[in-house]
């Protein structure tokens, strides 16, 4: 996978969310990466999916494919045809959408229009950290590795 | 707080993620977020934080009051100076941060540039079910409460 995004070459703040919202930091990339992991594969699903105007989506499938969040895997060689699967990093962004909905869940939508269920209970989740099993809360300490993680004058 | 959007007003498939995208779906919208939780409240401030152009800053803010996701506080009356500050919605958007800075520090950044701690110990967090405690992964289900959630034709 090829990540181009380098944080020096960021507006503001030295950041890994700034780096991260380099890639995905627009809502048709993170849609895409909802309706793929639906099992949504295909140019024309997707399209359905979010609702992108079609130049927009395939601009952002590109991108997606060069910063490796996806990858083309032809299903057809004649005639030639692929579509698109979640890498690792892809998959690794499921958690956002997690948090994007719960926060949809509670700010935007009248009738949450779906619930996430397991073991047959509906499911709200935590950020728990992996280390103690503390909720995160706001007694997390920042620590800034680098100096030029200060703000740029 | 107003939250002007109506899920059934937005494109594709009918959903939460994409709600909440409708109002934060910007690079400089989570931006402006990560700079008002970090103790930037004047507009100086978010400026030189986010590094966004001073337009979209300004249409961006005036975007998240609206949005009720940040609120307006006038700090002087005389000349008349107002400060942002998160509301609960937008304290309610700190777990899509965390999530997203998790996965720069995993994908983009080559060093992360701050680190997150707390009980002195670096912190990876991850989703958790409230109920059963244990940890999000793939045995997910979705129970999708109305038939319009079904994908566009």
């Amino acid at each position: 996978m090829t990540m181009t995004t380098r944080l020096d070459e960021l507006p503001g703040r030295r950041c890994s969310i700034a780096g991260a919202l380099d890639v995905v930091g627009d809502r048709w990339a993170l849609l895409v990466v909802r309706e793929v992991s639906l099992g949504a594969h295909r140019f024309s699903d997707i399209l359905r999916g979010t609702g992108a105007p079609r130049e927009r989506l395939t601009a952002r499938l590109h991108a997606l494919v060069d910063a490796g969040v996806l990858e083309r895997r032809q299903y057809s060689a004649n005639p030639p045809r692929s579509d698109y699967h979640l890498t690792r990093a892809g998959l690794d962004l499921l958690p956002v959408l997690q948090a994007l909905m719960q926060w949809g869940d509670r700010h935007v939508a009248d009738t949450p229009p779906v619930e996430l269920h397991h073991h047959g209970h509906r499911i709200t989740a935590s950020w728990v950290c992996d280390v103690c099993g503390e909720r995160m809360g706001r007694g997390v300490e920042r620590h800034v590795r680098h100096e030029h993680d200060a703000l740029p004058r």
